[in-house]
């Protein structure tokens, strides 16, 4: 068993109104110094494949098919090491 | 200048019904060796501090008052190189 983690993201040029809400609200409870912010969604995967080319492949299909609207948005995936129990 | 990402996460004995969505779908489109997922947050930060220490103790303070609710999520600050362009 492997995990994978796939980060989708809005474009750069899409508009975040969600990031936009956060961005408003950090200076009203102190934060003075946040300049942008963007909200987006992480996946982690469990998948029973144990190849690394293949596990890759297979996240990047799930990404472009199912887990983010490749039109307005970016992924990134990233394939943990088998030992790994944290979060990349 | 500086980036920093806060993932947010669903605890592991908290239910998820968004990941358990993704989850069933997937075999429906093919992917049968997915065994298990779970949905979160991932917030990109541009602030405008620039000591890597001060940076995390301020992405921290912002993950635990605003955006993670940590009686049900957890979260991981990821402070990037200030010449990063990329998503760690």
């Amino acid at each position: 068993m492997a995990r994978v983690l796939v980060d989708v993201m809005l474009k750069p040029e899409i508009l975040d109104p969600q990031g936009q809400a956060v961005q408003r609200a950090l200076p009203r409870m102190g934060f003075d110094s946040v300049t942008n912010v963007r909200q987006g969604k992480r996946f982690e995967l469990e998948l029973a494949d144990a190849d690394p080319a293949t596990l890759r492949a297979t996240a990047e299909q799930m990404a472009e098919k199912l887990l983010a609207n490749t039109v307005i948005e970016d992924f990134k995936v990233t394939v943990l090491p088998a030992d790994s129990s944290e979060n990349a």
